[in-house]
């Protein structure tokens, strides 16, 4: 997957590196080189450190030159979602009071990508503190269409490949919403898999930080380098400490072409939610699935999912409402109409309403583990095609999987007529991220997706 | 220890908000008065929430009102030296650069101190990155002269009642020498045992948050509150699981007044670098603690003791280029001289020189230890008055304990010809700041010193 400037997978452009064919510092001046093209328009970036980005990959071309390759995030340039710590470059938050606050240190998933020899780019656009609000990045395929929220920059900037991968988060549908409508690659790990040390919280029992990517194998060497642990602040429940295989997971079911994959699609509200506009695509995708799946089933949720997007609404009015909640009434100017929304409605819930909703997430959670077994369940990644640039459109297909805490992956499939891509979620049971890769990229070597030139 | 503005100590302040005679409300208006009075000369805040501390004030007012007394640091007016983090104010950390810049959350001490009822007025100017060079507060017992550093606000504010209580920090002699030069009280804990989870590191192998306040019982009330494991980014050594009890230790002291006190009068380097005009004041202080004590002893420091100042040197400048080396080639005009010298001092160690420092800090803790047994060393707070506003004053009674880690407390107990005030410190084994306090306060009830009216 070569555009005439340069690979945009990490994948590859690994390869050209540690072949010694491609350095880091040319890697990053062609990714540099399509900000230039296209920044202007698509406003992916709210800090870029060129500077600093030369400087690092100056420092990994050397490295790459004494043998000293430390494997495939080696020089590969990223951007990093604005509410995620980088040391000495401001977190704005997507706030106008906080937009000049320096962090102090890495968050843990940026220590972990810098360790790992990733070039640190800058800070890529974000919701007013992830939640709802329309930002100023645009859509690439379309620059009157939103490109989704709340990880609208990280979205963006992956698609134009001004950098090869991508911090994202998720509360809502804040990976999985922008990756679809932006056609590029995303994973939203299991519930406290990845440490959110550093990075500001939405809503505590459902925010999780993922990545993007243009591929699936790119999406599993940044879940790799980024999982497990942590010792710090973040979190650290039991199933946590098993250290992730998800590229040997990739690669056996690469190698293993035959092997059966259980598939089962998802109805219920991800049939009757879909869009007049996706709903022939999402057919279309459906019967080339059936004709490479042998025991492909169908299922509908359990019935719980009848109020899982009142519920999961319930959860992060109440926990925004936390965090937010006095600042709100101290600086009203700072939020924007729809997390003010959110944070007033959370202050308004009764403590029971809130806390039975948060019981059922548990719940619910254990049902839908029992339900998937060992299979992968499918649905579209988005309701619609994206939306205008007024909203950054409706996170109905994902917020389930936030409030349950599933893993999900997500990967274009078609363009629409009008050039917009079109995108399938997968889910797969908690904490088996490895399978769900090894579910993914066989589902994607048989797309036979084909990237388009951006129309810009 | 009233004065005509309503009381300085947490102690005192507290018995009247427990009896309802004082309201958090009035307390703080009465320290608010107190910066009008004072700050344009002292300039001890770089940020002040007087709006915020009304808030909190009044709510805390209508908690005792309905008998929901949280204990005594309800209703107490504290500072937060501005290296230490609260949620929605800037850590500016002596930086041009980061001066705006807002924290996302409270450090664990700081939500420790709110969570016990502390009223947060803002934050207390700290030298350039907690270092060397001379910040703009001023002396409040001579304007003239240095209120001493890094934890310089923190310091002053607490001398002028500004606040009754504030969190500093130590890495060579930040906490004890300006509570000294200004003529507060001090604690500097043992190593680990209170979390530095959201404070600015400069050197992390001897960085220390520790407290400032106006009698020695405020301390404890202070130590008690922040004190102990955190499960959050910070220390966790297994020595540290042990909650302390040093309010008990203080009450028990003061009412078995007749137990005797183990102090050990420290020489070598503490007596050789005595100042003239500070010698005479401790000399008396030494006979009327002879007068006290049955058997008063006299020890020199470990002969390992000769290289400590360089040592400590060392092992500061090391782990201050390790985080600031970078950044300072990038922002040089953001590092006044002293902190910019230390720092490149300390990428010109080769790692030999660096780790043997680090080494001999761990022998020398364990030596120092051993040599304490259950006694107290007692050793001038600074090794001079306060000196002119040029400069923050010699840290070398202060940074050995600081390298070695073992918990101090400094006292005022007397004031030169020019009313300037003078401090003993006491040092005491690791982790065994009960006992120490329980010494500390049996010398202040000795001592009788009376604090006097500031000449401002």
């Amino acid at each position: 997957m070569t555009n005439d400037q340069g690979p945009i997978t990490i994948t590859e452009a690994a390869e050209f590196i540690r072949k010694g064919e491609l350095t880091p510092s040319e890697l990053l001046e062609q990714c540099l080189g399509r900000i230039d093209r296209y920044e202007e328009r698509v406003r992916a970036w709210v800090y870029l450190d060129r500077e600093g980005a030369r400087e690092q990959a100056a420092r990994l071309t050397a490295e790459v030159k004494q043998n000293n390759y430390r494997g495939p995030l080696h020089g590969i340039p990223v951007g990093i979602k604005d509410i995620i710590d980088v040391f000495d470059m401001p977190t704005g938050c997507g706030s106008k009071l906080w937009a000049n606050s320096y962090a102090r240190r890495d968050a843990t998933v940026v220590e972990r990508l810098r360790q790992a020899g990733a070039v640190i780019m800058g800070k890529t656009v974000t919701t007013a503190y992830a939640s709802f609000d329309p930002p100023v990045t645009r859509n690439p395929w379309n620059l009157d269409r939103t490109p989704g929220g709340s990880s609208s920059g990280s979205a963006a900037a992956v698609a134009c490949g001004m950098c090869l991968g991508a911090l994202a988060s998720q509360t809502g549908g804040s990976i999985t919403r922008p990756a679809s409508y932006c056609g590029v690659y995303s994973l939203k790990p299991t519930y406290g898999r990845v440490s959110v040390d550093g990075v500001l919280p939405l809503a505590p029992s459902m925010d999780h930080v993922g990545v993007m990517a243009n591929c699936v194998r790119d999406l599993a060497i940044l879940f790799q380098t980024i999982a497990g642990p942590d010792e710090r602040r973040g979190f650290s429940f039991e199933g946590n400490t098993f250290i992730p295989n998800a590229l040997g997971a990739i690669s056996s079911s690469q190698t293993d072409s035959e092997s059966e994959r259980e598939f089962c699609i998802l109805g219920g509200l991800f049939d009757e939610m879909l869009s007049a506009e996706v709903r022939p695509l999402y057919s279309t995708f459906i019967e080339k699935l059936e004709g490479e799946v042998a025991l492909l089933e169908r299922a509908v949720p359990p019935s719980a999912f009848a109020e899982v997007l009142r519920l999961h609404r319930v959860v992060m009015a109440g926990e925004a409402a936390c965090y937010h909640g006095a600042r709100l009434r101290r600086h009203p100017d700072d939020y924007p109409p729809k997390i003010r929304e959110l944070i007033e409605e959370g202050l308004n819930h009764p403590a029971t309403v809130f806390n039975t909703a948060l019981g059922v997430s548990h719940r619910l959670a254990d049902q839908i583990d029992r339900a998937l077994g060992s299979r992968v369940f499918v649905t579209a990644a988005t309701t619609s095609l994206p939306p205008d640039a007024s909203t950054t459109g409706d996170p109905a297909f994902n917020s389930p999987w936030s409030y349950t805490g599933q893993p999900t992956v997500s990967l274009p499939y078609d363009f629409s007529k009008d050039g917009l891509p079109v995108a399938v979620q997968l889910i797969g049971p908690s904490m088996c991220e490895d399978d769900l890769f090894a579910a993914a990229v066989w589902l994607e070597h048989r797309l036979d997706f084909t990237r388009r030139p951006l129309p810009l």
